[in-house]
């Protein structure tokens, strides 16, 4: 995952939570098309969300990191899912 | 999505915060797969998670909800590029 990926979406996060509205929401989903198409599996999303949210708000309780933890893990089947997607589409090409 | 649900993700987040073992992580990962059985689909899961967080855990900072906003947001189109993946599977049924 390049890093410069992580970067944006850290300035994307952050300018969303500074001022909650709805083009920053906008300007995330827009985002997110490209996530997919660089192939970043839905974990990962939650794992650049986590580092970002601990660069943007240093304070974040550790209970919240650990519940990142679970959330990644959650999202792993999912990702299963999306990359085996991915190959089906390829193979209908 | 049954409410059940929410309330099962509670009491496997709580356990993980708590004690953080490798067990309660397999016990998410087991569990998603019944997610995606029941085609919950990815935001929802950042959704229930959130909710569940704010359960476990009321003082969590707004900052840190808001952010989940954003993530939901971002997860929106990964759900639908899942839903496609599910219909196209259907499709070869």
């Amino acid at each position: 995952m390049p890093r410069i990926v992580g970067k944006e979406y850290k300035d994307l996060l952050k300018r969303y939570i500074t001022s909650q509205n709805e083009e920053n929401l906008y300007f995330g989903q827009q985002f997110s098309r490209e996530f997919i198409e660089k192939e970043i599996s839905p974990e990962e999303v939650i794992s650049i969300h986590k580092n970002a949210l601990v660069d943007v708000f240093p304070d974040v309780p550790d209970k919240v990191l650990h519940s990142f933890d679970f959330l990644i893990e959650m999202m792993i089947h999912y990702g299963l899912a999306l990359r085996e997607h991915q190959s089906l589409i390829r193979k209908q090409e």
